[in-house]
């Protein structure tokens, strides 16, 4: 895919050296993904050159996968004719999308250019919630009548078909617009010309409602492997489709928002180059914040057996291998389990079988460490120990002690607390390392100062 | 999509109750995933039982989405004759994903009944290497001649397309099978019958060569919005297509591999329930006894100030703070970065514009940070500073004051080191918090005692 890379600087060289019909010829060629990656790093006098030296049919589907920036240049600097003759390409789902990034102003000029029907279906799709299952569909769809025969169905095709998103998979429905059924094209061209619909249209229709989550429907296609999937009303009734390319494009973004959750990130829709310097401090600071107040409980913990530490300082400089150590162990199990949650490969009835499988493998994981760690303590720490006037071999005692119980802590904790957040309505994701890493610093500190107490009293 | 679930205890109860014509009347109207679903939890009588209750044209839908466990059960227990129905209707590149995970015997017998076309597109798909282009291709494609028409071309997808993987594109080959062009069955059914192939065709095919990733493909999916992809050899000859129902499963399963690496895990292919313990140890205990061992290394630097630590306990209270607030700052900097580098959002060289960026965000997240926390010390840690003998005013300035170095440290740290890491071609989802937090630790210890000695005299 190297060669992408040369198509656009290919074309900038073009552009640069004024030779138009040269990177006219070859934009005609060029994919409108590609072109749009080149349009990019343009200035605005640039792009709105290069646009207009794209070939007419090339236009649209190029505006469609801009960035909302430069989208939003073309349009104030478009006549309307251009400005009519791009709005007329775009399929509705598209308009939708660009129209929800734009000011006021230049969503008034867009939908001056739209004719009544196409506005009529832009203002329902508006109007459902974001992320909804309705706010990602489109309503160019094609709908057929049960009763017809396969070769009318195929001409119906023929003379609707050039504006739908998708012709590959069609809709029955009844008189009242109630699906009914759904017939792929590839069963209308392996049928006989003369069938009926209605005999051999798949009767089984997995479909969504508009209120139904994005997640929701992207996970089914991810699951069933459909092409479209149909959205109906609260009546059942035909209201639109969802098609995969906009499904993987859902999934993407939610398991960005996702891995951002985990990472004690405010998600946002924006792209990181796309997000100003405020709005990055934004979605970081408050869980900074938080888990920083949250530490310093931590630090009290410390504070309390002050005099414990003051008589065997050395215990200090296990704190961070304890601290560390601890998240580790529970960041794994938590992001383990979200991600699994997610993709739907555990439920909430596996809770037990998790549970014992995590306390194993904390056992096991524990114990590999504290072994480690006693060797490692009892090779090179032990003169430093001794000569803080400690007993080397309780020391590393207590040390490895602590990190069999830490881990085991961390890994129950952050097993079970996704679990938990799922349970109540919470978004599992939220539970990942840095929120695991404060309450597990917390319990290793107190199970580490109790065990030196009792072990090397303290 | 709750009814789904119903579907699952329903078809249960009708199995428990030996209402057999029931249950193959209900689940002739399920989609095939989510029989697989109710025959997961079923034990290996009933998982027979239920199996062969299945209509005929769902059993080979359903084998596919079940688990390989389950399908090397079903193998063993088959007759020749019900091994050879199913293995007939399954398409190429699912038969090659059953194989790679049968043992040497099941994957023999299933060969045995497999005709000699199908096992030499099996063994070319099976030589290619592990997440290549060729792996995850099949070789089931309509296949077209450039000087034919229209009609002609819809005669041949409807003798042929019954076996193939997706009719809805179409590849055109020249007579030595280079790739040519394609042409969709959109184009054919809206154009004129007696039109030819070469003058509808579209010439500008992106196509990946059977060696590249697959997780480049996958990307080419989610970026183009196609629904097929070819795969050509070294001699641009077409040898099979990727379909995006494939693509959809290698982005779900990348990511999940970026994510297991971002928490310090080793990746691996199987499901959490499916994984041993012994085995979920192996992922998990490389990086934690890793970065347990580094860890030591921050200890050593506590060690080294003990004498200042001493004459100042009360430092030590704040050293989780400071650690976990550096932790979490690094995290969400690599992360985003990360991230943004899996989806494409940003390259090697916008390496300037990033940092920058994260320069100005850490020093805003910094300074938020450390005010409050001054705040917060003058407010309620005043007591505890002043009975250990120190300056309140001086401890919580110099703590404040490491919090700003230390996040600037941390997000600059996080931010470079995955782009450092894709530059000389490391993964840099592995320069993920645990990596990060470990070496921030370090870094924020020591400007902390630094800090002290100069301002506290210690």
């Amino acid at each position: 895919m190297e060669e992408n890379i040369n198509v656009e600087n290919q074309a900038y060289e073009l552009l640069k050296s004024k030779q138009y019909a040269k990177l006219r010829l070859l934009l005609a060629e060029t994919n409108p993904a590609d072109i749009a990656e080149f349009l990019k790093d343009l200035t605005n006098d640039e792009l709105l050159l290069a646009f207009r030296i794209l070939p007419k049919d090339q236009a649209a589907d190029t505006f469609v996968e801009m960035e909302s920036e430069d989208q939003e240049t073309l349009i104030r600097s478009f006549s309307d004719s251009e400005l009519k003759a791009v709005v007329n390409d775009l399929f509705v789902d598209d308009t939708v999308d660009i129209l929800e990034e734009m000011p006021a102003n230049v969503v008034k000029r867009i939908l001056r250019f739209t004719d009544s029907d196409t506005r009529r279906s832009i203002n329902e799709i508006l109007k459902y919630p974001e992320d909804s299952a309705g706010s990602i569909m489109t309503t160019e769809y094609v709908r057929l009548k049960k009763n017809i025969n396969v070769s009318q169905a195929i001409s119906h095709i023929r003379s609707t078909g050039l504006d739908k998103e998708t012709i590959y998979t069609c809709y029955v429905t009844d008189l009242n617009n109630k699906l009914i059924g759904m017939v792929s094209a590839k069963t209308l061209l392996l049928a006989h010309p003369d069938e009926i619909i209605e005999d051999i249209m798949e009767t089984n229709v997995i479909c969504f409602t508009t209120t139904d989550d994005q997640e929701e429907v992207a996970k089914a296609f991810d699951k069933y492997n459909f092409m479209a999937i149909p959205v109906v009303d609260d009546e059942t009734r035909l209201v639109g489709i969802v098609t995969f390319d906009d499904a993987i494009d859902v999934l993407q973004d939610e398991t960005t928002e996702d891995i951002e959750k985990m990472a004690a990130i405010i998600p946002s829709e924006k792209s990181y180059l796309k997000t100003g310097v405020w709005e990055t401090w934004k979605q970081r600071i408050p869980w900074l914040l938080l888990l920083m107040i949250s530490a310093t409980f931590t630090g009290s913990i410390i504070s309390s057996y002050e005099s414990a530490l003051a008589s065997c300082v050395i215990l200090t400089s296990f704190i961070p291998m304890l601290m560390d150590t601890g998240g580790n162990s529970g960041g794994q199990s938590s992001v383990t389990i979200i991600r699994s949650l997610s993709l739907g490969d555990i439920e909430m009835k596996d809770l037990f079988k998790i549970v014992f499988k995590e306390c194993r493998v904390a056992l096991l994981c524990g114990l590999t460490l504290a072994i480690v760690n006693f060797a490692k303590m009892m090779l090179l720490d032990r003169a430093a120990i001794v000569s803080d006037g400690q007993n080397a071999l309780f020391v590393s005692f207590v040390v490895s002690l602590t990190l069999v119980v830490t881990v085991f802590i961390a890994k129950l904790v952050g097993s079970t607390l996704p679990i938990a957040a799922k349970k109540i309505g919470f978004d599992p994701a939220v539970m990942a390392s840095p929120f695991i890493t404060t309450i597990v610093d917390a319990l290793s500190l107190l199970v580490y100062f109790n065990f030196a107490k009792l072990f090397l009293n303290l």
